[in-house]
């Protein structure tokens, strides 16, 4: 479904201010500042990313599956949990 | 230590990518994209980030942290390795 | 719902797995074997455990949310799906 | 460097508490007990295991890496930390 029937407007926001934090990482590098200092930002954008991954698993998990034919069909819930398992596993 | 020696130039280039994969999740989200493929997106961001986190990581230690004096100064050895272990416990 | 109609004995014979693992764990400690080897050993450990807990929390997703009344209820569906989310955060 | 010149015995204490919550998990499967608090428990396990990990890293890289040849030698410092940042990457 797309995006969970998600409103864009806050996720947009979100976005742009990772954007922001990217950019802003990128200025510390050319800037040449203190590598620790580089470090606390790549961890904050770090966490401002997996953030907006749970906050949309959850709607996904809501909205998508929740949803979803039980069993026997392609595209079951079964089959879109495991998927899901499969990517919070990647995502740390 | 800037960037403990690190040269920019390849730095600068995986933040540009990272920057780019940030600039695709928004059109995704846009654009109204299935939710899982989001959520991809997502984790790959989230990996590329990480694993930039990691190789400046590793620069820290072997250019900052082996070079800074032992123990009893500010800044030392020690207290560089309490902060980075930290840190690392945030990344994820 | 209890282990969500989970078989017990494989769930069982990988947690004494993981508990085979934590004595070698001690073992190592005791023997003053390598920092580098035990570190490897506690990775594998932690590897395990997260795999167990991966494993379960595709069995609960499976078993007891998709099976939750949907929204208005206490424990229902969206409940329970926030509440594992909050979990899945804490697992790395 | 056996186990970077740590003292064995809170290091033993620790992996005895996490045996003890390993054993407390199987309980809880055998005891039919519910889904989510299994899931709980083993969240629990899993961060000591990595808290565990934590403190043994930064005692490595204090008592063993810190104390390396620099560099040309087998075994030299930026070997032993590419090493460990490998490590860390499999520790979530």
């Amino acid at each position: 479904m797309p995006l969970c029937g998600h409103d864009h407007t806050p996720l947009v926001h979100r976005i742009n201010r990772i954007e922001g934090q990217v950019k802003g990482l990128r200025k510390m590098v050319e800037d040449d500042r203190d590598c620790f200092d580089v470090l606390k930002q790549i961890a904050a954008t770090n966490g401002a990313v997996r953030a907006l991954g749970m906050a949309i698993l959850e709607e996904h998990l809501k909205g998508c599956i929740a949803g979803a034919p039980k069993e026997g069909h392609p595209g079951d819930q079964e089959e879109l949990i495991r998927q899901v398992v499969d990517l919070f596993n990647k995502f740390s």
